[in-house]
């Protein structure tokens, strides 16, 4: 268990830019992570609007992005942020995975989920579907799921939930590897999913219009939904509503970056973390 | 008179922001500075929270954001902008002295004045207070007055008072030397302005104790008062107010930087001007 008065889930632009400045203010404070910091920003060939560093390619910039940090003495922590809950004495524990933190406030920097939901996802979410096979694996034991990933993280729970499921079903998404999967986990090559079936619980996943019969499925994105995240927070259209101040609605929570809203722009989610950095600095100090 | 798409009100961080991301839309804009760009940068002697550039000494940043809009290809004119009119075909005329500016949608970032109000300026100004000479000067002709000046514009306009007055009086602060000003024109070498005294309309300027009779007050600041430059402009509290999208009140006309609020730091100034900069593209493409 580590104590900390800032966590900052999510380390693309606007985390990085929170932490440095929360770092500045001698407060101590970790990135919580992906896989991959700022993994859009690595995609981009040429960034040219993110004043004082003009016609950069993004891998370079997000290089600079991450030394700033580090230079900072920022700890990042590659872990998926797998639940988020008051503790009772005005702070939160962050779970992520077997890991815990204690943090006296939270910047979520989670970025937007591009991917569109997939049909039903909503629906089953806690009636079948999970997010993390760590939390809710157990509950499969001796059934049949199916994993659909984008990340490799998908790839370890499937290997994960082969120990304890009667058949992992996986579909890969986005190109994804499936180099390092046990021979247990049945790769699905079918294409696309089109849904997620059942009757008030998962029954199966609807893919090439054949029903693959499963009691449970795990999703692994890149991006988080935040309210799934972090219970009773306002998110309307899909972002993190907060004030001038990048409040959210929780006390002690603050947010910053596309999380928060369009436009998806560097300088936009840089701004916002530092502002969401300082004001949940000041909101230490009450 | 020059016709653009976007014109920018100030030079520091979210004036230059502003600026590139216009730019990078293929709008036509420019930016409208006072004499130095960025003053308040240029002072620092070293920023650690802009993300990208760590460590970074304020003149040598201040030099990679004009390197940036340079390179951008974004034209800076150094004017002292007088006021902002809407030209009844839904922009704005934007009138800098003798220069005209048409534009069909401007971003305010003309930073927070910093440096207090004198005492009765407000209840002064429009009577007898004045900002800009060759706007206000033939009001006075025959007439005595005080030039209080901060930057060298206000030594350019006693001058051009001297011609036109019967008495010009210059009270100088914040270091300015007085180089180049015409021997008509009286220093005044006493320490600060107490008060700016009158009876309905400027009678005299309280200096040490002593009144100086005058009949009309110049002043010449580095920043701007948001609410004199545009009329109708909603300001509270000194700051401009702004939704979401960095919009104002007043249909077109958005802003950011240290006029929007607190904190007054780089990489929010930064953050909003590209904000606000692509919601004013938006809005000129309705």
């Amino acid at each position: 268990m580590e104590r900390l008065d800032i966590a900052i889930i999510g380390c693309g632009p606007a985390g990085l830019s929170a932490a440095v400045n929360a770092g500045i203010r001698k407060r101590s404070v970790a990135l919580l992570g992906g896989e991959l910091c700022a993994p859009k920003l690595q995609q981009s060939t040429l960034v040219n609007n993110y004043l004082g560093l003009p016609e950069i390619n993004g891998r370079e910039l997000r290089d600079k992005f991450l030394d700033h940090a580090r230079k900072a003495g920022i700890p990042v922590h590659q872990v998926r942020v797998t639940s988020v809950q008051e503790n009772g004495e005005g702070g939160f524990t962050v779970s992520a995975g077997a890991k815990l933190f204690e943090a006296r406030a939270l910047v979520l920097a989670t970025g937007v989920t591009v991917q569109n939901l997939i049909k039903g996802e909503k629906e089953y979410a806690g009636k079948g579907v999970g997010y993390c096979a760590t939390c809710d694996g157990p509950l499969y034991r001796g059934k049949n799921v199916a994993v659909i990933a984008y990340t490799r993280e998908g790839i370890e729970d499937a290997n994960f939930l082969a120990e304890i499921c009667s058949r992992v079903y996986l579909i890969a998404g986005g190109g994804l590897s499936t180099e390092g999967l046990k021979p247990e986990v049945e790769v699905i090559e079918a294409g696309s999913v089109q849904g997620i079936t059942g009757n008030g619980f998962v029954s199966g996943v609807k893919i090439e219009g054949k029903n693959l019969p499963v009691d449970g499925v795990f999703i692994y994105r890149e991006t988080y939904l935040p309210d799934r995240l972090v219970p009773g927070l306002t998110v309307i259209d899909n972002h993190i509503q907060v004030d001038r101040a990048f409040a959210t609605n929780i006390k002690g929570i603050y947010a910053a970056g596309d999380c928060t809203g369009k436009p998806y722009q560097l300088a936009k989610a840089v701004g916002e973390g530092q502002i969401a950095a300082l004001n949940a600095v000041k909101f230490l100090e009450r």
